[in-house]
């Protein structure tokens, strides 16, 4: 590696600087069709047979608070398991708003979420990132401030998520503060909230009604937290409990049964979105018992799972599959949802990792998710978070974006009219038409190298691992800090610092996804 | 690297020989709805746009032939250019099949072609070849062996193609008897005809003959050659001259204007699918004055160009978007229409190479193509032909093809029933319906590793490069040869032979992609 080509000298430098522009893109509005493989008969053939297993198996809700709720709604609960009649269940979510506005601290940074939008939100929970040299370690504070910085830099990622990594310089049970305040600090798009416990729950809206204020959040989304299910058909107390906390001061929740497909489903596409189905319109109806018209999201985490090794496995056929019949039954049930990006289980940034992370982004966007989770960074099966496909992913939901906008009629005449000008055989480099539009009419994206061999070996032979590392260190030496006002950030520096004189300092590992 | 991860060891080799089938898979009939971007008006504006092209534009036959065969069919003509009546375009188009079979030696890999069904033929065209070693250099006639027999061993793959490498150890003039014949020989698939002069063709067609009969051919289709434009709007004398030697066999070519949007085609997506699409139909309605009624596919080589660089690019959002364009067009016309699949500007099997090629396979997918040319082995914007991408390409077809089958219902109620079975909190892993199904339900790729970091190291950290190329020289260690039948072998060898005598051994390099 020369000095020349890892940073691409002065003069790269400046002219990368003169072209940076991170302002982040609005919410995406797709605009083409929806990939829908089943019909008008089958959505209704996985409704009945969720709407089935609800009333007949019944779901675990291993949480004496919600089996209080059910039963004052008139569920009938054995013990832990609560049997939910279909006329409840399609009464309760038929409350959950189709659309709403998720806030960020900078209003220019608002997200129109459901409907034809999407948003990408980057990966969370790895307790293990590669670095800047593409060193796989634990990670620190520090080092999810880098990422929350690289996602404010990103311009297609809409939020700075919360724990992209574990910071393990801190002790676990008081980690969430450090996290959220890391989110709400280094940038000022949307973010979500920790969801470790009903506790850690309270805090994030404690810190989120200073923030924006206690009463606009009574009437507006500003985090979303994610709750995951335990399939098959189990919620448990710690997830259930922060559900509570963030639908209390109603604010949405993420409802995602943890789908390992073949392992905690049957071996079959369609029987594992109906039991996936069910369990999230368990988790969705709970949410309306908590507070009616509280926004809540159908969620999914959706791997399926390797018989040869029990690994879970991302980019297959069917995940995209999956992907496609879960945006049927939510958009049936008129709620906004949730999926995955770019799982994968490659243990570096090999063509394994682009193979995996682009047939999901592809995948998801012909599905038509509004909520598109773990957008950059995943590899290793979410157990590391990798500096460079970071930046890649980055691009890639830059590139998805304009995809999913479909085309550009805008200069339709015009252009065409060069055909004319140019006549058989020429070239339209120099044409004004092509002057004035190069720039967007096709994406040049900074990542791929599509220099000649000659070129390439010339500039050092690097690899697009190595030119993302390098673009990384450019973005975190351009980047500049989107200020916290000045009261807010010193309330919640005390908040933060009265709850860790509260809080005993312990370390046990309780995560999210 | 340890030998032991190297050769996989005895018992895992007998293990995968144990598994391994490497029958085709029949031409994939397509069961996702088609990604259709255009609404009926903008089909028609498109329609029209070219049509206002041809027939005010015109298109340049650089051809005495094609010259006189338009004048004969009363095309208006002025020099070179040939101005189209779009009444006429619409009568010459109309007599092109909208399905037929493809035929191959064997029988039982004949392909159903058009309509619902998609094949995928490998990569073509390249000077280079990273080797079993992913070493880069020029190919021999052995490699495109080698080539030809992986295609064979690669169940997503229908065809063997034809000089997926260059083998540089032949002299040009002589090359295509020798390419020609390792497609026949060492597999039983279809295989495509060489297109690098009309001489080349005529040889092909009679080898052709040898191989099924001359009055076969006239009436089935037996192999496909491919004839470039030069965008825009110029057809030259070597691919006109190509495409007679086919249609007049009743063999059907690939119309593909060759566009690098930007350069040779207006800067703006929707333009550029306008020119391509009168060149196109130029071709095709060519292909119907040469044969009354012979099959002809809608072809196009598609990449935007960097206007930093000027190098191609691939796996662009407008790459997908015209596809999808191009896909309706073609339905339009009720014609049969050929993409590239994996097309990319990685120098290495990187990460690129991966992004790259998934986004394409998905997209073309989604487009509803029916030829899907280029699908193993493309790196380097077709520069090498990679062993090691050849053989994952080839999985990912098989995962595609999967996707595209849309999800399989037949066993839903027996699944859905392992629901109860199991119930809340517990696991499919021992169920029946799992026990069976198992294997069917969930594709496992073979060249992607999902097993855990410590697993991974202990196996010796092995990327997917170099597991690949492990698989290849397993797959090549047990590669059967499918017989020629004798009488027919020695009257290709008897040909060929005769063939290298009467044409001069020379060296330019006349090359079709």
């Amino acid at each position: 590696m020369t000095s020349r080509s890892r940073s691409g000298g002065r003069s790269a430098r400046r002219a990368l600087r003169s072209t940076l522009d991170v302002t982040m893109q609005p919410a995406l509005r797709r605009n083409i069709p929806l990939c829908e493989v089943m019909d008008g008969a089958q959505v209704e053939t996985i409704d009945a047979a969720s709407m089935d297993i609800l009333e007949n198996v019944g779901v675990h809700f291993r949480d004496p608070i919600a089996i209080e709720d059910w039963k004052s709604v008139g569920a009938k609960v054995v013990d832990e398991t609560v049997y939910l009649d279909r006329g409840m269940v399609r009464e309760l979510i038929a409350t959950i708003p189709t659309e709403f506005t998720y806030h960020a601290r900078n209003p220019a940074y608002n997200l129109p979420f459901g409907k034809d939008h999407s948003i990408f939100v980057p990966m969370t929970g790895a307790p293990y990132l590669r670095d800047l040299d593409d060193v796989r370690r634990n990670p620190t504070l520090d080092d999810l401030a880098m990422f929350h910085k690289l996602a404010h830099m990103s311009p297609a990622l809409h939020s700075s998520a919360h724990h992209i990594v574990e910071p393990y310089d801190h002790p676990i049970s008081q980690r969430h503060l450090r996290i959220t305040y890391s989110s709400m600090k280094y940038s000022d798009k949307t973010f979500m909230g920790m969801t470790t416990s009903p506790k850690n729950a309270e805090d994030v809206m404690d810190m989120c009604a200073i923030l924006f204020g206690e009463s606009f959040m009574e009437s507006h989304a500003v985090t979303t937290g994610n709750c995951n299910g335990n399939s098959p058909l189990v919620w448990d107390e710690t997830m259930l409990g922060a559900m509570r906390a963030f639908c209390k001061r109603n604010q949405p929740v993420l409802c995602s049964p943890f789908v390992l497909g073949g392992a905690n489903t049957p071996a079959s596409v369609p029987a594992t979105v109906a039991q996936l189905n069910a369990e999230a319109l368990s988790a969705l109806s709970y949410t309306q018992i908590i507070r009616r018209g509280c926004p809540a999201i159908y969620g999914h985490y959706l791997s399926t799972v390797s018989m040869k090794s029990g690994a879970p496995m991302a980019g297959t056929p069917e995940i995209s599959l999956m992907n496609f019949m879960i945006g049927q039954m939510a958009r049936y049930y008129d709620v906004p949802w949730r999926t995955s990006n770019t799982l994968g289980g490659a243990k570096t940034f090999d063509a394994q990792a682009g193979y995996e992370s682009a047939s999901t982004l592809s995948a998801v966007l012909h599905a038509g998710a509004n909520y598109i989770w773990h957008s950059a960074g995943w590899n290793e099966a979410g157990m590391h978070c990798s500096v460079a496909k970071f930046i890649v992913d980055a691009e890639q939901c830059a590139m998805g974006y304009k995809m999913a906008e479909g085309p550009k009629w805008g200069d339709f005449d015009t252009a065409v009219a060069a055909v004319p000008d140019i006549g058989p055989g020429g070239h339209y480099l120099g044409h004004p038409h092509t002057q004035e539009n190069f720039q967007s009419a096709f994406f040049m994206p900074e990542l791929f190298d599509n220099n000649s061999i000659e070129q390439w070996a010339a500039e050092g032979s690097v690899e697009i691992t190595e030119r993302a590392l390098q673009r990384a260190r450019f973005l975190l030496g351009e980047y500049q800090e989107p200020k916290l006002d000045e009261a807010k950030d010193e309330e919640l520096l005390a908040y933060i610092a009265r709850r860790e004189r509260e809080i005993p300092a312990r370390d046990e590992l309780n995560q999210s996804y």
